[in-house]
């Protein structure tokens, strides 16, 4: 088992990437590949003795895509970039898994393109996992990898979630709902309309609109959307409790009394926000194309990437991409 | 002025509605008409000794439009509920203003069809009020009136939200932004790029795209957005604020040693939640329509009542609607 890891995507690169890819080697007993500069890279793993064993593979080259590139360019002007050769070794199956915090746009248009989607599937999704308040997680899908979307697509979401939910995290029956502006069949859109009436008639266990009052409770196990609405909500979260959270700390900072009562629920107040912290729970699968493909978030750190490792390792040795063409068939 | 208030409409209709029209009137020196059942009315009148003034007005009937109607029952069979009387009400010159706290899908249809959009308007539009961290608030428009959006209707909600912001809240150049899922121009499904190219030649001081994450920071004064994704958005600050805040209580519940804590910050952390609570601002406007029309929130209570006449009274007396309709002329 071996995984491909851009280790100059993302914020936090090279560092944390490459600390994160070699906590997961020694948890994990996987094997690593990284692409980047190699030699950026070898200093790093020797001045922090990483130790990642004898087949260990460094892939080198200058190249970084970044956020601000247009997402095409991944396959050609940066196709010889750290995610573009990490690419490469994908789907020359020198490796099983690929694993990347770099620009969410690159990573759609290379896995869509270079990684190609399973036979039947209209568009690749990004599904985004997500906290809940009593430490599990759900999954929203699409969390942006579509901005358009047509009803036919949402249905397969579903699918693909499904068969990603059953197979890595071992749900059996995994409800899925769809996020709507009503609980009602009525309600909605007309993308949303039509979606829900393919979903009522789809294999999976669909159980009906989900509002987004509801949906930072965990009232399911996937919440089906189109990748607009998903990347509203998934920030939108975000950014609401960050508002939240900040001002409760200067509640805590406004006087000497505070301070003392701070003190008091400090851990209690970290256990919170360690339970909210998408970064434990591991990245975004690519779901829809032929090998996996994990995003992670931006902001990663070595912690962040490991967990993202566990997560394609869980993917590869699991048969999703299998069952996703199977369900699809 | 006279304002008419449905006094069936809302989850805590009639008490909390009669109440908060009792202490806008004290308030602001305002002429009240309540409609629905007289005897109910009369009968809280009395008890509670609410003095409405020698020009109070009751116009009676049994019937109520609930949230499980169909909204455009408003136009027939409920057309003489509490909240069809407060229309007619409105439309015949014998009110100036109507509130109602009940079927947001009957108030805009009501609205848009009794009351009739204001010539040149493609669709009027629910502009809700949300609370800044700073104590100030934004607009949100369309909060959910309509679900189908085209690019023309999201660059006239600009010009309708401009013309309330500038009139009644009295900010000379309001800064308005689209909600999208990228800062660039190119960002966002194909309805958002073509809203972008609108707004960017509105005469409106737009400032562009607008991510969630920054949104519940109160970045501008209106936030542009279709009801779909407006109603998503709404919902879900709502209902990640209440999750973490729920997350929080139980941390001060935990231990004796955090009730303690809680003793010590509890003022603060209230007026976070006055701070961030939407009933202290008012309603929502539906603009658009001929004369001024408040949705005040479903779980309003006396005092957000008061607040959303309050607000119908500055809508009526500042010429938004005058306004409007010379700037999309």
């Amino acid at each position: 088992m071996r995984v491909v890891v851009d280790a100059f995507g993302g914020d936090n690169a090279p560092f944390e990437i490459i600390k994160g890819a070699y906590l997961a080697h020694k948890s994990y007993n996987v094997s690593v590949t990284l692409t980047g500069d190699a030699d950026i890279i070898n200093k790093t793993v020797e001045e922090n003795s990483f130790d990642f064993g004898d087949d260990f593979v460094v892939v080198d080259t200058k190249d970084v895509i970044s956020m601000h590139d247009e997402p095409t360019t991944i396959l050609k002007s940066h196709s010889g970039s750290s995610m573009g050769l990490a690419f490469n070794e994908l789907v020359n199956d020198r490796a099983d898994a690929f694993v990347s915090a770099g620009s969410t746009g690159a990573i759609v248009v290379g896995g869509t393109l270079i990684v190609k989607r399973i036979k039947g599937v209209k568009r690749p999704a990004l599904a985004g996992m997500l906290p809940a308040p009593d430490g599990s997680h759900y999954m929203l899908m699409d969390m942006g990898a579509n901005a358009d979307c047509k009803p036919e697509m949402l249905a397969q979401f579903a699918i693909m979630a499904d068969a990603y939910l059953k197979n890595v995290e071992g749900i059996s029956n995994p409800k899925i709902g769809l996020l709507n502006i009503g609980t009602e069949e009525t309600k909605g859109d007309q993308l949303h309309l039509d979606a829900y009436n393919l979903l009522k008639n789809s294999p999976v266990n669909f159980i009906g609109n989900i509002e987004s009052r509801e949906m930072p409770k965990g009232v399911c196990d996937a919440v089906i959307t189109d990748g607009f609405t998903g990347n509203i909500a998934l920030k939108l979260i975000e950014g609401t409790s960050m508002t939240l959270l900040k001002m409760i700390k200067s509640v805590f900072l406004k006087s000497i009394k505070n301070k003392l009562a701070a003190i008091m629920v400090k851990s209690d107040i970290s256990s919170i926000k360690k339970t909210m912290d998408s970064s434990e729970i591991g990245g975004a699968p690519l779901l829809g194309v032929r090998k996996p493909v994990i995003k992670a978030h931006g902001s990663s750190d070595a912690k962040a990437i490991m967990n993202a490792i566990r997560q394609a390792i869980s993917f590869s040795q699991n048969d999703v991409i299998g069952n996703i063409s199977e369900n699809l068939g």
